[in-house]
């Protein structure tokens, strides 16, 4: 079953934390850029500083496209660097009709060998299937996100449930190898909530604490409830605690401070 | 206003057509693994072979990716050697809250240079703000697809309407720089004939006709209405209509054949 490396990584690092390695360019460190590659120096402090206190690192691809050609050499390197027993996501949120999302599957799976990666549902069944067939990996579908335009259609009301409920329902229906996971921002405590006890099948990628804002108390609670793997997701706030040569120190402070409120 | 040099493309060239340059490794015509890149060389003589025929190009990021990162300098030397003239499509379909999708609006407009994406709507407004803001850049938004699966979530029913509907509307609202477009699929003719008359602001991207089956006839008429500029997309059925060495024939035959029916 697919979430077998990832509840093995929560359990031997007691931690639920995933970070979110989404390097800005425009806000890391100066002095790294004497480095060939600034970016992958970067994400490489960061997996040393924290390796022991993360149970997954996400990748958000729209980092490394940002960089060109080179961004997806680094993505590659950077995936490579990370101890075997961490479970690494690309948060990528593709799909596409059946032959291109074939493609981007064999991408991430196979190209550059991720654990999981985050889908778009929009498409509906057979956008996501070329994913969901790689039974040994995991595929978090966006269902409830942490921003603001949630609200423009994954809350409308279909039928008596929102468009999200919905969602959530047909991912339960298609989870037969048991490797379908939820995305559900934190910034919703209420939502999340509901959605762990009605759907405790799927494994929860929760962004939204940290720089978005979510409660951290609510989550924490969620951690404590049986079914699936749910882990945390903190990018920005972990990432940029620093900005001098120190910066590998204030980043493990950092993720030692969310795992400390987090596991308690 | 973004879709002048689409609509210049058009008239200039008297097609609607737009080929998608999607190539599948197996598919590519043995014969051009002997240049060092093949895909590279079988697009170019696709370009040079339809640039009179094709009002647009569109390709679609997930064949470039699935080539890693030697995919991208492909995808950006492919997108060099279009004509100025004609209108560039990345078909990505990305989407992600404001920081993240600002990173792929750069990406492919700053870097890649396109004149305009295909984005998916489900995190609604703040995750297409960014690309938006581009107003001399075109967005198309998904709406109704050509795949079965859109009738998973776009064509359920939300307080009277269809959740593709109630996309369009939204994207009417957003729609201050006269820069966004739709994609719907040829596949369903009433609907494709219902939003061109409802919504003639939207620039329509239509694929679906050729190896998907939609309907040439409804498309062809869909045409000579006012409104947006109208573009269709054929990709397979264009691009890999030869394997030996004349195969550019065969390509300008079909994009030909389908200029002919679409234009009558």
């Amino acid at each position: 079953m697919s979430f077998s490396k990832l509840s093995a990584s929560i359990e031997k690092r007691g931690a639920h934390l995933c970070i979110g390695l989404d390097p800005s360019v425009e806000k890391i460190p100066e002095f790294l850029f004497e480095y060939e590659d600034a970016v992958l120096e970067f994400n490489t402090k960061i997996i040393e500083a924290t390796q022991d206190l993360a149970c997954a690192y996400k990748l958000n691809t729209a980092f490394y496209e940002a960089l060109g050609e080179k961004g997806w050499a680094t993505f590659a390197e950077t995936v490579a660097r990370i101890p075997d027993d961490i479970y690494v996501i690309a948060d990528c949120k593709r799909s596409d009709i059946g032959n291109s999302a074939r493609h981007y599957a064999q991408t991430f799976f196979d190209y550059f060998e991720v654990d999981a990666l985050t889908v778009n549902p929009y498409m509906g069944f057979d956008s996501l299937e070329p994913f969901m067939n790689y039974a040994q990996k995991g595929v978090y579908s966006l269902v409830a996100t942490s921003n603001p335009g949630a609200y423009d259609f994954q809350f409308q009301d279909i039928g008596g449930k929102k468009l999200y409920e919905l969602v959530l329902e047909k991912l339960c229906e298609w989870n037969k190898d048991k490797n379908i996971g939820a995305v559900v921002g934190a910034t919703k405590s209420d939502v999340l909530m509901k959605i762990r006890s009605s759907f405790p099948e799927l494994s929860l990628l929760i962004p939204g604490i940290g720089a978005q804002g979510g409660s951290i108390e609510t989550v924490a609670s969620i951690l404590k409830t049986a079914g699936a793997p749910v882990i945390v997701n903190v990018s920005r706030d972990i990432i940029f605690a620093g900005y001098d040569e120190s910066f590998p120190d204030k980043v493990r402070d950092k993720a030692s401070y969310y795992n400390a409120i987090l596991e308690q």
